[in-house]
């Protein structure tokens, strides 16, 4: 199983799917866990999503919402643009929704380091972030087939009438029952108004954009169904829900996240991803292939090791290209036979003999050959993209005082550039 | 007791409370059903209101307000007015607010009858009615002394981030813990979100107005508190809150409603006002004398039916003046003595002999002599003005068959014309 044939499957997806009859939904169904409404038996296109697919006289919408917060991506928020990206190769238009006017907002109360106020600058460089991060996932160059829209665009026109309007097609009991809310409010726990409004904002979102169909996690269950309802409300035909599940992490047990140390980030070096991924524990194999490559599930190895090891091989290949997953994957034998350390065989080695220390951060960066000059190295390094040892450094100025600190460590500028960086 | 004695009263209220120390407050806690917040013994004018009043050196603004749905407005209604009209004596601006924003949006769900929405042309013409009926009460010549805003200045340029600003104010637990919330959502009635914008925007109101003092019924606490919450939120001053009891009805049980038909509405003809009024029940008296008049309580007249009269008349005297009182007072003693009716006594009767039938109302109204021309009858007509038995006729086009359906009914136009029609 290499790249070649996830270009080939990839390709017979396309093919297989474009609009028309008797089409193989294949595409659709795999690992998501649920479509609502879901009325399988009828041919009405607003209970049934395949027959809105096949009946469909233009490109369906397809609204994916995301949070310009920064943050690097991993492997579980890749779940749902994989998906937009089966739907764009099936002739539908990918709508990324960019949550900007909430994320300037920020949390009102101040209370939630999650929602800290973004300026409007912040916004626009987290979504290029965001952007970059998926560019090897989604199509960005069939024409017609990728539309980003920042949510101020519309929210920040709305008034009072309108939101009062907003407003009036739910109840407290409604907004209550949401998972989240309700088990706050049970244990006397503050739940804030505004609170009430972010669902409406996320629902509004799918008027204004005309949405046919709503991606998100299982967790997003309510905010898509609140879309529904407001596009009723406001006359237009509702978006179908399409869920996917919240991944595992690498260590099998809880959901992948930055913060438990347990993912893969899309932006990770070939040789990390790939060394996290060939321990991929057992159980998670066929969720993994299932959710991660186009991989056919009948057809893989038998081997558990051999299972692991394609799976690092598929996914590195996509976000790196071939050569580099198999760079990466030599490299990985190597370690595991001893005949080389994971660094000596896929990353250069810088000396820091010549260094002149204390030496600041973007010196060493530049005398490394990372960058082509000291103000490079500043640029790259203001624009968040040096890390050590996979830690984003963005301090221009750090300074170090001796080798010894250094020694060992990776210096990497970007996803593919790097060095080992020794005494 | 007279109105020369109410007059007096109102002179001496002034006099006494003008800006300055050593003040006598007997003004503001009159009929003053509590003040919040309340620390009577604190010297600071942030925690007592007297000493607000003392050490203010600006007359404070005082805030009432209304709801511009054209209805009647009655005594009940009319209590808090009074006491704004106290304000008004010692030197304070009256700030009249007309709801009319949320007016104009009505019950977006369409469930209420209450708010029916209106168009501008609806509100700006209640708010004359309104305004013209609560003239014989307040002050309007003195300049400075009243001020009438319309709520859209401000709430029309809410926008969303302002808006979730405002909601972050309160938690769902302190809005449902509001009466009327509390009860529905107990009963698992449902509490639509839009509902929790009411009381934000009526506190709103006092962030623009930059209110000291917000007049309202018991039923107004939480609202008035909400106010209080969103000015400190905004760094003003909070107001004061300054709650007047919910009138009983003249049928001493339920409280004033027109929809009861326990009520005395500012616009009826004296003797209906009189007759009403002098069979105020007894364990009411003190109620209506302390809210409804300025008469000290000490040296009310002894005998019960004395101070029914003495009621009666103070009360008439206001809002018709103190000729129109006694002469409502003259037919009512005649009717009760059968040396005559009510209406031989005091309203001139109006023949119908020489009219031809069918006859249009406007021609009838021209033709009594209670407006100078037909197209005169037309436009009081068209205005509201024009009554049959106290009941509002607005059909410019209405027509009677004879002079029986008509006979014995009174017709009057504004609150000082009528006849009495006769076949």
């Amino acid at each position: 199983m290499s790249v070649a044939d996830l270009t080939t499957d990839q390709q017979s997806l396309t093919t297989s799917s474009s609009l028309g009859e008797n089409q193989d939904f294949a595409w659709l169904m795999r690992g998501t866990h649920e479509i609502f409404p879901d009325q399988k038996d009828s041919d009405n296109p607003d209970e049934n999503l395949v027959q809105r697919l096949l009946k469909s006289d233009r490109p369906l919408r397809v609204k994916l919402g995301i949070d310009p917060t920064g943050a690097d991506i991993h492997l579980g928020h890749s779940i749902p643009v994989r998906k937009l990206r089966a739907f764009q190769d099936a002739g539908h238009t990918a709508v990324l929704i960019i949550g900007d006017f909430t994320a300037r907002i920020g949390d009102p109360t101040g209370k939630s380091d999650v929602r800290r106020q973004l300026t409007e600058a912040d916004v626009h460089a987290n979504a290029q972030t965001y952007l970059n991060q998926v560019r090897p996932i989604l199509d960005f160059d069939t024409p017609g087939r990728l539309e980003v829209r920042y949510n101020s665009e519309w929210l920040s026109k709305l008034d009072l009438s309108k939101i009062l309007e907003l407003l009036t097609t739910m109840t407290v009991g409604q907004m209550l029952a949401k998972e989240g809310f309700a088990e706050r409010y049970e244990k006397g726990n503050p739940v804030y108004l505004h609170e009430f409004l972010y669902p409406l904002m996320q629902g509004y979102d799918s008027v204004a954009v005309e949405s046919d169909v709503e991606l998100g996690g299982t967790d997003q269950k309510f905010n898509i169904a609140v879309g529904r309802d407001l596009q009723r409300h406001f006359g237009a035909r509702p978006q179908f829900g399409l869920l996917l599940p919240i991944l595992l992490g690498t260590d099998g047990v809880q959901k992948m996240s930055k913060s438990l140390g347990n993912y893969v980030a899309l932006t990770e070096d070939p040789l990390t991803m790939y060394s996290k991924l060939e321990k991929t524990p057992d159980h998670l194999l066929k969720d993994y292939f299932e959710l991660l490559t186009p991989l056919p599930l009948e057809s893989l190895p038998e081997n558990p090791r051999d299972r692991q090891k394609c799976l690092a091989m598929e996914v590195v290949s996509q976000y790196h290209g071939e050569a580099a997953a198999k760079q990466a994957q030599e490299a990985a034998m190597a370690l595991v036979q001893g005949t080389g350390t994971a660094q000596q065989a896929v990353v250069p080695e810088f000396s820091l003999a010549d260094i002149q220390f204390p030496a600041k951060l973007f010196f060493i960066v530049s005398a490394s050959g990372l960058c082509k000059s000291s103000s490079d190295a500043r640029r790259q390094i203001q624009g968040g993209a040096v890390k050590l040892d996979g830690e984003r450094i963005d301090q221009v100025d750090l300074t170090f005082e001796n080798a010894e600190v250094l020694h060992g460590r990776t210096l990497s500028v970007g996803t593919k550039r790097f060095v080992r960086l020794v005494r």
